[in-house]
């Protein structure tokens, strides 16, 4: 097997525990020796031993003179565990193959230098595009300290969300809202507009059975019109948080602070500004954010440059008419030039409808890389 | 080989030779004798030998006691040919495969039956449903005497097709443009509206090398606006046919009839209702219609329930706005259970956009079936 071969096992580690690391990296590792997998380990949680650490100790004694293979490079700094470059070299690894470095300060070429300088031969940038793919909520993260950004939509192929009396249940087949919920499992939190709360009062919640927590629920809500007894403010199934603007008086959130995981968060505008939003909510750990609008909502991320990637569910059908609403409002852009570029990374039928993942050219320019 | 083999030959047969048989069907015809082709054929033009004509052509003596595969029922009356059931009979065919009857009046059966009456052993329906999609317009003509219509439209992942100061040029990319002019030259006329001709001046012809005649161009134009310089007037390329209401006075038409190859057609009504105007072509002998929009034409044809295939290019951009255009506008849909349910049929990637094929799913109602 050759270099890459063994990589891919460690993606694959990673990606499996890709949805229960936050606010860390995903991040999976192999030990060879002799051209024999003698260790295999994923970070499993936050707080808890990363990757390398469970690779080499089930690798035991065979470490010693070994190749170990990393998707992310080994940490060099005392955190929540020892570093990793540390206990690599302890264990007397030969060689160290690495997929990318980590853009987080503490590291950022640190760990790798800390292993060269003890005579371990590093190879960096294997699979280094699998990796960033990989780790690519991570690094936004990392560099921009706010969420990476997914926006949800469901379309007809007129690419209407309702009709022009405003029907919209449903649009999309079953398959694709059960689809959504393994997209929520995997973000950090969800976001939806007061607008949403009011007309469909939902729950927000991932409905997949066996699938960890629930992720964090954020209401853009300007003027506090969340009623005290709509689902996500009485269910208890996730923490809430209520983005209000600065005149909601006190007395009027004081009811929802009595609520067990009910938080409002008073911003000091008048008014929502998603760049505002985005910043507190990466102070709160939040690494990733999953959009789902409205269009309003969706239109003010866009109009802001603050979406990354997007998920679209469309269904085969028209609507039609000029009055019935899209997926993105607000004022839109102007000129073609200034339209935001995507690129499609996925397409395929879910059920009978069509589903696209794509992800946001510029952001292509945000990628961090110091190799 | 088997049965199956056979007719997939003649379907491909037919299927190169579909662009250019109008009005009549595309179809071919494969000759087996003691597990050797000895004979294959394809309808080439209208008013010229039958497919079965070619093939039992080819095979001479050998299609005494031979197979014949016939993608399409052969005919059974005098037309601009002589009947090729009579033709197989007479040269000895001892067994007639066809995968689908013919919806002709004049043939629904008669071709078969004439056969099977002069002891030839007739085996009908194998890759029917392949025969009946290779000859989708011929069947809907037939059937309803009307153009099988394909609506075309290009728009960004949020479903629009302009920015909300109508700038449009150009959401999709050049290779999704090139494969328009494929699509234009398989049908037998393109439809615009007025607003279209005024504000873009296009050709409406299929820019492809040796691509054969251009189709018919329609211009639905209820005031008569077209320019008399405009270059679907003046440059010869194709017929063109501008439909007017009654209202248009015929001082105004008078330079058109001038023009060579441009005719106008007035209504008997003041407004253009695309039912008659597809009647109208019917009648002319357009079996298949291409347009190209703008939306509220789109919109007409979609509130009208004439749309039998839709294709759609859609640009990796997120334009956003209330105002921003969409691809079908006019009244719309009330209600989502009224809304047009469509089939996808095929999804792939032009260059940087994705294009997608659907049909409308109570078409297959409408699909003839006689056995």
């Amino acid at each position: 097997m050759k270099d890459e071969d063994y990589m891919k096992i460690a993606l694959e580690l990673a990606h499996a525990t890709s949805a229960q690391t936050s606010p860390n990296p995903p991040v999976g590792s192999v030990v060879v020796k002799d051209g024999v997998i003698v260790g295999m380990g994923a970070h499993l949680e936050a707080g808890e031993a990363h990757a390398e650490v469970h690779a080499l100790q089930m690798a035991g004694d065979k470490a010693i003179g070994a190749t170990i293979y990393v998707t992310l490079e080994p940490c060099a700094h005392h955190g929540r565990t020892p570093p990793c470059a540390e206990l690599i070299i302890d264990k007397g690894i030969k060689r160290a193959v690495i997929a990318v470095t980590d853009p987080n300060e503490k590291v950022a070429g640190q760990g790798i230098n800390m292993l060269r300088e003890a005579n371990v031969q590093v190879d960096l940038g294997v699979l280094e595009k699998d990796a960033e793919e990989l780790n690519a909520v991570f690094f936004h993260y990392t560099k921009t300290k706010t969420p990476f950004v997914t926006v949800k939509s469901a379309i007809s192929l007129d690419g209407k969300t309702a009709t022009v009396t405003g029907e919209s249940k449903w649009i999309t087949g079953e398959e694709a809202r059960l689809d959504v919920h393994h997209y929520r499992r995997t973000h950090d939190a969800i976001l939806v507009g007061i607008n949403t709360v009011l007309t469909d009062n939902p729950s927000l919640t991932a409905r997949i059975p066996n699938s960890g927590g629930n992720p964090v629920r954020i209401i853009l809500d300007t003027n506090l019109r969340t009623p005290l007894d709509a689902n996500v403010v009485t269910d208890n199934e996730a923490p809430t948080w209520i983005f209000v603007g600065k005149h909601v008086e006190e007395t009027k959130m004081e009811p929802f602070f009595k609520k067990p995981q009910v938080d409002v968060i008073q911003l000091e505008d008048e008014e929502i500004r998603i760049n505002n939003v985005l910043e507190m909510l990466g102070e709160r750990e939040i690494t990733s954010l999953f959009v789902e609008g409205g269009a309003a909502i969706n239109g003010s991320f866009l109009k802001n440059g603050q979406i990354n990637q997007l998920l679209m569910y469309m269904a085969p059908k028209l609507i039609g008419g000029k009055l019935a609403p899209t997926s993105f409002t607000g004022e839109g852009i102007r000129q073609i030039s200034d339209v935001l570029e995507l690129e499609i990374k996925e397409v395929e039928m879910i059920g009978e409808d069509i589903k696209f993942r794509a992800e946001t050219r510029k952001e292509e320019k945000d990628v961090y890389r110091n190799n």
